[in-house]
């Protein structure tokens, strides 16, 4: 690791301990690239949002963590599950938090998506709102190559690890085009 | 009212008081059709969806009421903010749980939208997010007319009350539609 | 086929001749329930919509037939190959010309959609753009099962007939549910 | 002009004379800032999408001369009108077939988008399904301001001039932070 090195967060998985996505995200730091370094992100779990105890209590201090840990990096990636064809709830309430939050991490930063799912779609769904959200954060999402893993119980085992060389390879090929994007655009 | 009278519950608003969307949702019962009773719904506020909590302690008992009131309802109306152009965290942990419950009870449930937003969108981005959430979640969902509250400061006054005979008429007509299909269609 | 025989029509398939989706196209009668009566649509390929040119000298032959089509059945399926992740222009033109003719015929006509891709994902993109499109036509679009052929080289002969005893039992299990749908809602 | 002048392809529009969306974008080389060229692309009519026939006679000139516009421009505003909810079928057309040129030109291409209605939504939903398809041909589309023109007939007037000052204002903040967006990521 050198000066070059690029600084990445990746946030999301899941609240649950077995989760597919909790398993992608663990994995994701001994599959970068050698100029990144991929540090996992503070939990997401957070009260719900609400105006009104923005204006009385401020932020809570796990948005200012998770906002910190944005606007420290150089490049974010979202490990999310589909829930329901879209976004899961303790992952947006997350960003409805944060994207208050003053100069709001976000903008300008890039940003890459990956999401595993038990059935043949891989969570296409999410990735597709995830990404109109962050028009409105102004982000700038990296488009392709895409990851999404579908069947993921034939990929990731019991254990939560990935055990499909197809799968690595996607999400390595991912990460390699995200290092550049990130350098020509971050 | 008689036993034609379509019982028809109203969800959604926001956790902060002073909500545009909150104003509209108290609104809708004195808006509704003679042949149409709105009910509010319970608060949209509970934990945060976790597979492993549900596992262990099973589903809160928010979840459990409104899961009951939609299973009662003949339509269900979401009134929903727009944050960062998609479903409020809140209101999609909410769907994240009551969509575990067996025997889910949006399953081919009539559903309409509304929603007010300060801008001149008034929430169009938000209710096809919606809409895709609603075909996993198997509902039926009303088409047209559309309500999309524009530019809501206009139109609703600082005590939450809608004081614009056009908006007014918006949601009347979208609640005489709702009605006829609901009769043809729940 | 009786009285009581539904009658469906199916649209869609693409411009060019090898394409799985026109193959899927083909192969709906034959995979349709003994109560289904399924007729293929006339040809999508009409010119560019072009409001000067409806003032001018109304709607092209093409459009009226598709339109009088769409009329005369009691439920749709719209096969469509999915271009740059949405709608294929043809398809996206003959919507747009239909849309125009008075007493536009989707209005509160079932809709069933089916899409075929040689990637993994087997064209859900298309079909949630394919789905905001029908809110605007006021159509009733079938939620679930959906109908996505990821990988259609291996379930898709050269000649056109779907080998894959799975993907048959999609489709049909699809259509099976759309039977009851129209006979509910239509 | 010098040599640091951005050179910015504007494309879209609509096939009938009196659009909005042309209207907004003959504006458009008027309204740009100082340091930026705006020349109006090539028209959009082209035959329809067919495969075999790019297999048997090539692409059609008029797909050639706009892959050829957009490949010489530093960057692209699409200007489109919202038919029935998405994009018009001319349009996606027009990148269907400029998408399977080889060496794609919209490939890491910075993209603006505009768009205009009668409506008061002013063309969100069109824009979000563009920005879909920009994902697969692997733009880079810039995120804010967007440019939604709704009630279009309060702004643009009969001859196709945009008389609203406040419109005007949009559309040149948005020419403006394009300007930024081509220097630091085209």
């Amino acid at each position: 690791m050198t000066d070059q090195t690029l600084n990445v967060l990746a946030i999301g998985g899941s609240l649950r301990k077995g989760s597919y996505n909790a398993a992608v995200l663990r994995a994701l730091p001994d599959l970068a690239p050698v100029d990144m370094k991929i540090t996992l992100g503070p939990p997401l779990a957070m009260p719900l949002y609400n105006a009104d105890v923005q204006d009385s209590a401020g932020f809570p201090p796990e948005a200012q963590r998770l906002a910190d840990a944005v606007r420290a990096a150089q490049g974010v990636i979202i490990v999310s599950p589909e829930y329901n064809f879209s976004v899961p709830g303790f992952l947006k309430n997350a960003l409805d938090w944060v994207s208050r939050i003053p100069n709001q991490p976000f903008n300008g930063k890039p940003i890459a998506l990956q999401s595993a799912s038990g059935g043949p779609v891989g969570g296409a769904r999410v990735q597709y709102h995830l990404r109109q959200i962050m028009v409105f954060l102004d982000a700038l999402v990296f488009t392709r190559p895409e990851v999404f893993i579908g069947m993921a119980s034939q990929k990731i085992d019991e254990a939560g690890n990935i055990h499909d060389e197809t799968t690595k390879k996607f999400i390595r090929d991912q990460l390699a085009g995200f290092a550049g994007f990130v350098r020509r655009h971050g």
